[in-house]
């Protein structure tokens, strides 16, 4: 079996021209471009609990390190770097190289350098740290919501928790709409160009990405920009043909692992929205209003009537439920 | 069972007084210095392969931020921020609890603002990233050592490695001695003022830390430089009273977990560096010569006739041998 210094090397060192030191020392060396604020965050995969034993080492490396870019594109940042911390049950060295490959296909997708690591035996739990750069004080916040935003989002929330229910056996999609919601929970697509163009064109508030699910995602704005918020359902996309009706909502509601963007913005800036969307070809859709200067944090989804439905799942706890159980 | 968001709220949401955005949202801000580097480095601390299950949490908690701290300060750089990344096989309140307090302890301890994690749950498995400060081109590098170099070692490595032989109850310390082995394996002392003293005043050449054993560690200054060193047992730190001197010897060249720092500097650093020991209240050891200037990367241990002796077992790989079984 080979070191574990080996296996790193062979299958990780890879060129890092946007650091001043890459892999292999005590630390990596950044040299962050002046005016720039670092946009960092973490985020920790767990077998069993973010992803089945039996993913596809190739979408799980791209996952691990999508999930982790989303939050800088939820930020306006651009991504640069990132590390990678992961436990493995043994040093089995196609799975890593598999793994490798789909890393570094969304690292080199998303412009980020692998600057440094760590790599030891025990469960499978893999942990990426992304750093991003965003001009100083430009960065899209959870706690910039203002009474009388637009809430949008972006694509099609949801398709990614059908994707699990399916492979749960929990519904029965059919061919072309499973291919479609499994390889959005697999191979998501973090909003990069979006959360850059929002931020650099100034028509964004406050934003999220949707990882906990969309109305526990907008409930992280609410509560942080102490004001309340409206969704509509009449405005919310339309949901895929050849799924369950009410499973197919509650997963656009309440699924997590879309890794869209949701976002408030002042509605004068309605027509360039929907002119971004054509630009980057993904749908933006308004689907409510921000509320009540002096908000509960309280997210409100409201039918054709005007009537308050009922909410009983707002989203993803890990410690309140468990997705790949 | 409180939440996860409650959870984290309740015992790690603290100030960030060095943070643009503390935690709280996609991403922490943070705003380097104008004319800073960026140090950064992650390491994973998995439940079985680096500690025992049963491990105290507060020391625990102050290990897992102690140990990143360590390689800032291999590097000369100040530390300013970390990210915690943990997955829980339960939210056992009282255990979060006295963990967070020993994380801080040592947060506090090395000037470090906790600014963003992720908690879920797993088997137990601890990932902190942690950032430092260091002017542009001046952090202490693995690959700058230079044929003529001396080689330095601060503290007593190899006492955290008779701490952990003694739990395993392979030998069988003294009371004070065992108390002071252990103490320094559970509550590591990253060598950070040392390492910025090394780095302000010019006095290093080479830099790294003890995690994996002395010649081990070493040996990727060495192999990362292209010389050669020689270590020469009759200046190694004198062994503990008490301890069978064979497996003294052995912690003291292959042992981990000390994190002291093991440096190289010009001859004509001697007295600066005998008189930096005195002021910092550490023992500096200088132990041997870098070599060879077409080096191979190669540590030899020479005894006081001049032989090389035979070193076996040159330091702790993390799948080739498992530290806690």
């Amino acid at each position: 079996m080979p070191s574990e210094f080996a296996l790193i090397d062979r299958h990780f060192a890879r060129a890092t021209p946007q650091a001043v030191l890459g892999p292999g020392d005590d630390c990596a060396l950044l040299a962050p471009a002046p005016g720039m604020e670092l946009a960092i965050t973490t985020d920790m995969l767990v077998s069993g609990t973010h992803f089945f034993v039996e993913t596809d080492p190739w979408q799980l490396g791209w996952k691990t390190l999508a999930v982790n870019v989303s939050d800088l594109a939820a930020m306006g940042a651009q991504p640069r770097w990132a590390l990678l911390a992961g436990s493995l049950p043994a040093a089995d060295e196609a799975w890593i190289a598999a793994f490798a490959e789909g890393f570094f296909a969304c690292a080199g997708r998303y412009g980020v350098d692998l600057v440094g690591g760590d790599t030891t035996r025990g469960p499978l739990c893999l942990c990426v740290t992304a750093i991003g750069e965003v001009p100083a004080g430009g960065a899209l916040r959870r706690d910039r919501a203002r009474p009388g935003d637009d809430i949008w989002v972006s694509g099609r929330p949801g398709l990614a928790a059908l994707g699990l229910a399916h492979l749960q056996q929990r519904t029965m999609l059919s061919g072309d709409l499973a291919e479609t919601c499994i390889n959005l929970l697999q191979q998501p697509l973090p909003r990069v160009e979006l959360g850059l163009a929002l931020r650099q064109r100034g028509l964004a508030q406050a934003a999220i990405d949707v990882s906990d699910g969309l109305l526990a995602d907008l409930g992280h704005i609410v509560e942080r920009s102490a004001v309340d918020a409206e969704v509509f359902v009449a405005q919310l996309p339309g949901l895929p043909d050849g799924a369950d009706a009410l499973l197919a909502r509650q997963c656009q509601l309440a699924g997590g692992d879309d890794y869209e963007l949701v976002f408030t913005a002042r509605p004068d800036k309605r027509d360039a929205l929907h002119a971004l969307a054509e630009e980057v070809g993904l749908p933006l859709r308004r689907i409510g209003v921000i509320s009540a200067a002096a908000g509960k944090g309280e997210v409100r989804l409201l039918d054709e009537t005007g009537r308050t439905l009922p909410v009983d799942k707002m989203g993803f706890d890990h410690f309140g439920s468990n997705e790949a159980e």
